[in-house]
């Protein structure tokens, strides 16, 4: 029997072994040569699933948002609003070790998109996503009992937004694991003046 | 009369020159050939100022963080505590546009800042003096009478820092302007909070 390749599972390979280059080295240090070599693939290979590293990039970053989407919509069914609201909250935060690597991933991506509109058409997407559900989680939990669309519960969004993406980069500037405790309290702090 | 050379300024260009190939093409369109070649030097003597790419990396982040301390410190004397903490939460923040186009150069230095010990720490140093100085603000304009070393004067900074780093990258990924409004939104709301 023919040996049967599971191409989309090749190409998860390919991303998640950039991802672990990007993540100890930086940029440079996902070549298609270094690729390649972790992967294990004949050089050839690695050009059929993906003609250029800007390709790759691009399948990185997508994985890597597509993580932090998965981790904000593992939800327990059964949680209150407020619950809802702290758990997605904390999806996006850099408080634990995993999740502070990833952000060297995402630092890298974000410098390519200056650069590169497509990169940064795809991120801003994302903030638009996670902006609206942010609204509506805040909205629901709030005794302040104002609707999603109201300019307090936008300004707490991006309010979060930004928080999230600051402290990702700052933890990336210190000792890893340095700053969580710093995050879980304005976390905490947040959820508190949202219940007033 | 021989040709006095004035090296301080002379360094000052390059970092200068650095920094506007950063901000226009990222990381990679700052090489030592480009910056000669803008700077209008001879190949030789750009190695004189600075001997390798990292060395005016290194400057380059400096002039990068400079810049921001100077503007935290440009405040009118006769400012009240609350508009002495407004003007320097302001200072951090991409409200306008050169403002926002520095944050590229911010962003390839962070970037640059994993795989670069020296970086990183010259980065954490700022964080560590921009958290002091904003706490002692805090305290000085907050209602509540804690001091500086208070954890809820902490989370505060810890918050503003967070938020000016986020609003720093978001705003690389929108047309630039698009966000001001949100932002300002943001250091109002605050400003209100601190007043209780």
């Amino acid at each position: 029997m023919p040996k049967v390749i599971d191409h989309d599972q090749r190409r998860r390979e390919i991303v998640e072994v950039a991802k672990k280059l990007i993540a100890e080295g930086g940029f440079e240090a996902a070549t298609m040569r270094s690729i390649v070599a972790a992967a294990g693939f004949a050089n050839g290979a690695l050009k059929y699933y993906f003609a250029s590293k800007d390709g790759i990039i691009a399948a990185t970053f997508d994985s890597v948002l597509q993580e932090t989407a998965e981790r904000m919509s593992m939800l327990d069914p059964d949680a209150s609003p407020m619950e809802a609201l702290q758990g997605f909250v904390e999806a996006a935060m850099p408080l634990d070790a995993h999740r502070i690597t990833s952000a060297r991933v995402l630092l890298v991506l974000w410098e390519h998109s200056v650069t590169n509109p497509d990169l940064a058409r795809q991120y801003r997407d994302l903030l638009t996503t996670w902006r609206a559900e942010l609204t509506r989680r805040i909205a629901a939990a709030w005794g302040a009992g104002e609707p999603p669309e109201a300019p307090a519960v936008g300004a707490l969004a991006d309010e979060i937004i930004s928080v999230a993406i600051g402290a990702n980069v700052a933890s990336l500037m210190h000792p890893v694991g340095e700053l969580v405790d710093r995050y879980t309290a304005y976390v905490d702090g947040l959820m508190r003046r949202i219940a007033g």
